[in-house]
């Protein structure tokens, strides 16, 4: 019976690699703790020794607990990229990420990288920075952490035909979305009480406003659509403006909302275009993605031969992330003892974006009107009249006279078929010079249906 | 703007792959089908051109629809074999399949087959000649269909150290266990509906007794834990055996019945050992598992790193398992062009399987015993003395005389904390010669808590 961990042992005459990490952050030392704890099973299944050759730091000095030897320790990243056969980069931002994992490719090393800002902005730049160095370049922690997303999407799924994707890739989002559903709290609570927690940062804006899930959404749209995907091409809609009362509107309807990263392929007359978007939508209560809780991410993938497949755990987190860091340095480990080119960008199809003015989606309009007879009237005869036909409509009594002695108020909320967007944002248009129409409340689409 | 399907032409000077597919059936047919729709993103993507050379099959007389062209059909699939670069093999069985896929690999071709029991029964002889040929083996499509799953576990999840995998992998017994739970039909009629409705074979044995779910299990627990788990080192129990009663039972405790799969490391003083298992169990009905409906499959992974993923999609059908062979076939051929080799076997952990008798697990028995005082206090002063702590205990009158007048019945459900198997067993052994006891209706693992 063999009681060891790894039972064969290491041969001593593997070769040995030299991987350089590029910060030392919460994420930068789970990838360390992970290399050296793991070391002798990864000298297994790569054919070769890691040997961590340095970590470069900004600030030598502070003391980043044991899993960073003091020793490894380098100020000068530009020197330690070129004497490095694997380099991991988990600094973030865009400088001087750019400049050194160029550096490194231009040096001959392979780069793994979790920077997905860095990929959505400059993505094409880093690709063929690894084309012309014969070098790799891999991401599988950029777009929803711990959870194999890049690799079954460009491998395992490379002989299908991808039609959708919807993501819930940003924990800080969907933390808060859950707790403003479980609990009934507004945005403004619930993003405290996320800061509070450690689920937020003091500056929430990447998070909240959808720049994260954005740049994961061109990420995967260029990756499932084998297309040049970029940021500037991703309508981004972030979560700030959602209510209690739409959560609550949402869940008369059994529906409940999530921050959406949506990619999407659409059949046209005569060939197709593409659609990469973030909002927050609502979505059926009975949807894989409506029992996605607290901070974890899921991503629910829609292929021609495949159908429906769901992949689902956490999206953020040292550990985790170190994780999938792991996954791509031991692929890019092989490749460099055993041969062989891992994926490379693939932009073939060059589809282009579809404006989102040209989608067609199901909406929910909630409008604050003057409760007297005929707004509905006059309300539903301007969705008609721009094509847009309802679905269900509530309306609700919201006082018996207005503040200032005036006409009594209502809400009303409206869902509507699939429509265009330019259509909806005609109506919005008129009903914002409406008398009767007091307020334009909340505008949110309805997907997954 | 561009409204062509792949925007850039493929290359007229791209090599040309050969491609023999072994079966022309439901996958086959898929998989022909693919191959042709998507032949020129399939060159893009391999940088290769993907000929078919020719299907093999049975009967070449028997139409097999528009996909299979008859001029592709031969009887000879030892010449195929020998002439191809890559071989798919959907045709199934042990033999003739084995011979012809270790023919393939002598003569040089990369392979992709479905066959989860041949992999089961002789990977290891695949492997080997794999290796000693240089050529590839893929698999993805053996364990849980079109979901990416072999890809993640033993690719994605390569940095990391994977704890426990609990796996819904045959749909036809989620079919059937699902149809149970909704509408309380016996398994026999269940699995009558499951028959017409095309979701179970008519000689269902390979699926209700476990022996599918087992294959799948002695694949996963060798990726997961690089050691080589044969099948007969998985313990495998069906649910032929469940009854409506212990759905109804385990819905009592806020619970569900799935059949599952589970490779798990056990840590022990000094290592470890690994254990490969399939039964019915009752996991929480909030356990993420617990909602995969229909035929659907799931998997559930734990790994020290990641925390916990899962993964879902379908798990059998032509067009979903012809998706996860051709992402197979474009790594096969990718690595043609390119060079490179894929993932080898690896087992150099060499970690020994732990009998059954010596796994803990929490156990549901229920019991038929006479209803007279001190049943209940000798039941469990014998789980007591074999160490066995109860749980919860539901008893219920099941009629006030017994069939030829005797003493009234009762039923008794148990829920147990975690023991031994070996002292489960031992209890059961003294409960069949206790007077009191009429019967042992029932005896399941609980999981997943």
């Amino acid at each position: 019976m063999s009681l060891h961990p790894s039972g064969s042992p290491v041969s001593p005459d593997l070769p040995t690699l030299r991987v350089a990490v590029l910060g030392a952050g919460t994420v930068g030392s789970e990838v360390l703790r992970l290399l050296s704890q793991q070391g002798g099973e990864l000298a297994h299944r790569i054919g070769g020794r890691l040997e961590v050759i340095g970590v470069a730091v900004r600030d030598l000095a502070r003391d980043r607990g044991e899993h960073v030897p003091a020793a490894l320790l380098t100020e000068d990243a530009t020197r330690l990229v070129q004497e490095a056969d694997l380099v991991v980069e988990v600094m973030g931002g865009i400088e001087p990420a750019r400049t050194l994992l160029l550096d490194a490719m231009a040096h001959g090393a392979s780069v793994v990288t979790a920077n997905k800002a860095l990929l959505a902005q400059d993505g094409a730049s880093l690709y063929e920075a690894a084309d012309a160095h014969g070098v790799d370049l891999y991401f599988e922690a950029a777009v929803a952490g711990a959870i194999p997303l890049v690799r079954p999407v460009r491998e395992s799924l490379a002989g299908d035909r991808i039609q959708r994707v919807l993501g819930i890739v940003n924990g800080t989002t969907n933390f808060i979305l859950d707790a403003m559903t479980r609990t009934g709290a507004s945005f403004e609570d619930a993003l405290a009480d996320a800061q509070q927690l450690g689920y937020a940062e003091a500056d929430p804006t990447a998070d909240v406003e959808g720049h994260d899930a954005a740049a994961k959404a061109s990420i995967l749209a260029s990756l499932a659509f084998h297309s040049r995907v970029r940021l500037a091409d991703v309508h981004c809609e972030g979560i700030t403006a959602v209510s209690a009362q739409d959560i609550t509107a949402a869940a008369r309807m059994g529906r409940i909302i999530k921050l959406l990263s949506i990619v999407e392929r659409i059949e046209e007359e005569g060939g197709e275009r593409i659609s990469a978007r973030v909002y927050p939508a609502l979505i059926p209560d009975h949807h894989p993605l409506a029992s996605v809780s607290e901070a974890y991410n899921a991503v629910f993938i829609e292929a021609e031969a495949a159908g429906s497949l769901m992949f689902y755990g956490q999206g953020a987190g040292g550990a985790p992330t170190a994780s999938a860091i792991l996954g791509d340095v031991v692929s890019a480990a092989r490749a460099r003892v055993h041969g062989g080119v891992g994926p490379r960008e693939s932009r073939y199809a060059e589809l282009e974006s579809i404006p989102l003015d040209e989608l067609r989606s199901a909406f929910y309009i909630s409008l604050t009107v003057q409760d007297r007879p005929g707004v509905l009237a006059e309300i539903a005869g301007t969705l008609s009249g721009y094509g847009i036909s309802i679905s269900t409509i509530h309306q609700e009594l919201l006082d018996e006279r207005g503040e200032a002695g005036e006409q009594a108020r209502a809400h009303i909320g409206i869902s509507t078929h699939r429509a265009l967007e330019s259509a909806m944002t005609a109506s919005l248009d008129v009903f914002s010079s409406t008398a009767t129409v007091l307020s334009i409340d909340s505008i949110l689409r309805i997907e997954g249906e």
